[in-house]
């Protein structure tokens, strides 16, 4: 087999760079470990930027997720019973889109197939080679038969736990990880949200997010000991500390249901320089991995792909390899500002097991601030909104 | 003996706020545990908020001050050998004075010896009696006999070891703490300074800064671990470890010379609520400490007098009381407020010992922020320059 782009995980990260590429007339092949009802059945973030929302208009997926999706012009966050509201368009004229990364996958998976794109999925083996010289290829193994994709390039989409990173030599990778003593247990229901726009609670009793995919579709987590498993809580115990966290107005009307998705994941931040390696350009998860509070994980893999998207355009359609080049670089320089906003979010909004009354007295002040300065809520505005490409 | 206002400490918030109520025609007796050269012996703090300088104007000790203090109109933040300038007047149109707190306190003396104060040195004993009713007193020995002080208010302005904030009954006290795990070894010597303005390096061996008093008298700083003695540190070797931690050029022109004073300060966030109980009124150290980065002690202090002076002048002069009643919440505002710049600058610019990779990476971010955002910058000066009253 051969192709211009191997791209490795059918993610949202590979699949809107696929979808990018093509349509640019660049040839792709994407590599899938899982079945594509597995990456459909995934349950992930839920709040797009709007710089996100405008690539995926960019890749010709826009038209669902403007029809179906929920344009937020604010937030809500909250200390104890008191609700301080940013308004996004007031502080910075922009706004988020309420879409979940399911239906963005779905989008993509549709448009990709409208495409004729070559997507294989339950592909096992995966293993890059000669990425120093300008003929790498990709071996692997699929439907019981081994396989090699010779390529020019090949993007790295596929997460954490993929191969792609631990492909750049050990001694060029340089890794910064912070994990956080804690993790969100998350609940996906079928009633209507909270409110109309998302609610980030600082609690004594610990974080709280009341989140939505839809009107129809809630999504809530609490903090939790990273020692919790999520079997342990009944649906009426998590309703029962949720209501306890958020503030009593919101409680009070809170509308409760069976869950039908339950799950703890742990915080953490994470960064492994460089993104490029020869031929290998890493994007989204296999890069970095924000903690979710304040939504970046989507939006940062949606960052990485417009970045690589342009600089494999630019050097099929115009021959120029500058972009290419500094694509690490560029990446980077965003995703740290987005490291720094999640970090600073998660800081602020979580109880901590070392915290004494100074430190919560400091996040209460921090949020005193965002009542009393523009500056301070334009900051978040346009952190939340996100950092212009 | 009998006054309108005893005040119990002799430093620059006691004098200061005696100044005050003797110039609106209020009666005041300052009591001072240590002898007046041993208080101007003291070597403290040197930069002024624009707020304190028309404070001590308004005091009528401008003078001095005027003419021989420095305006600044920035001053720069330091990573490695990158120097980010905050320019305060272009963020918000305020400006700081480099003027020692030892010669505030030597105007404030020679303006109180002007007016016929009443300033009591090496008093012993000091103890405060009948808080909760209209007619306190307070008894102490001096001179070798026993005296009882008559007086309608009390103002602690004893620093964080006097007798006042501890004659507040412990059930109603409420106190927030955080101690750094360092302290900053300061040398005093007659050379220039490094510079014209303020540095504020963070360096991979540990926070540094070079400050001033005047053109020939410099101050300087290492942040060096809470085990180290000042007597271990020779001359040669604090000038050494500055010039590695100063940006090179700065390092490069550094002019050294003996050290006339060398002493290692712990590093504390500090408040104790509430600054007010009964007819006592905490003012400055007595009711809280900030660490030394970002310069606020003995703003605090000013603050806080500025305060409880308006305050009392409006019960004396108006016969309102709804100031006084309030001193506390206004005070305590705006000390929560320099309490977290106060924190969040130590954070940005010291080595911590279980800092990681990441979190040095977010240090640096933080600052490139500061040469990214306007908004970011106006902050820094705003807070830097003083909050205004």
């Amino acid at each position: 087999m051969q192709t211009d782009v191997a791209i490795i995980g059918g993610g949202p990260a590979g699949l809107l760079l696929s979808q990018l590429l093509m349509r640019a007339g660049i040839a792709t092949v994407v590599l899938e470990r899982r079945s594509r009802a597995h990456v459909l059945s995934r349950i992930r973030a839920g709040v797009l930027e709007w710089g996100t929302v405008q690539l995926l208009e960019t890749a010709g997926i826009g038209d669902r997720m403007h029809r179906e999706g929920l344009p937020h012009e604010g937030c809500y966050l909250a200390a104890d019973d008191r609700m301080i509201h940013i308004d996004f368009m007031a502080a910075c004229g922009r706004q988020v889109m309420v879409y979940g990364q399911t239906e963005v996958t779905r989008d993509l998976y549709d448009a990709q197939d409208r495409l004729g794109a070559t997507i294989l999925h339950d592909v096992e083996e995966v293993a890059l080679h000669d990425l120093e010289g300008d003929a790498p290829h990709v071996s692997f193994r699929h439907a019981g038969a081994d396989h090699r994709l010779d390529c020019r390039f090949i993007a790295g989409c596929d997460g954490f736990h993929g191969v792609s990173r631990p492909s750049l030599p050990a001694a060029v990778r340089r890794e910064f990880e912070k994990t956080f003593p804690f993790g969100w247990l998350g609940v996906l229901s079928e009633t209507p949200p909270a409110d109309s726009e998302l609610i980030y609670a600082n609690h004594a009793r610990g974080f709280a997010l009341a989140s939505m995919r839809s009107r129809a579709l809630s999504r809530y987590y609490i903090q939790v000991p990273l020692t919790d498993r999520a079997e342990d809580w009944s649906d009426a115990a998590f309703w029962d500390e949720l209501r306890r966290r958020l503030p009593e107005r919101v409680a009070a009307g809170l509308v409760t249901g069976p869950s039908i998705e339950k799950s703890i994941a742990p915080l953490r931040s994470f960064v492994s320089e460089p993104m490029q390696w020869g031929r290998l350009y890493l994007c989204g998860d296999a890069a970095h991995i924000v903690p979710p509070t304040g939504a970046k994980g989507l939006n940062l893999a949606a960052s990485d792909v417009f970045y690589l998207s342009r600089a494999l355009t630019a050097h099929y359609h115009d021959g120029r390899d500058d972009l290419l080049a500094r694509y690490g670089e560029d990446a980077l320089a965003r995703v740290w500002r987005a490291m720094r906003f999640s970090w600073s979010m998660t800081m602020l909004l979580h109880r901590f097991p070392d915290q004494g009354a100074f430190d919560r007295r400091m996040q209460m002040v921090e949020l005193e601030t965002l009542i009393g300065s523009a500056d301070a809520r334009r900051t978040m505005a346009e952190n939340y909104t996100g950092l212009p490409y």
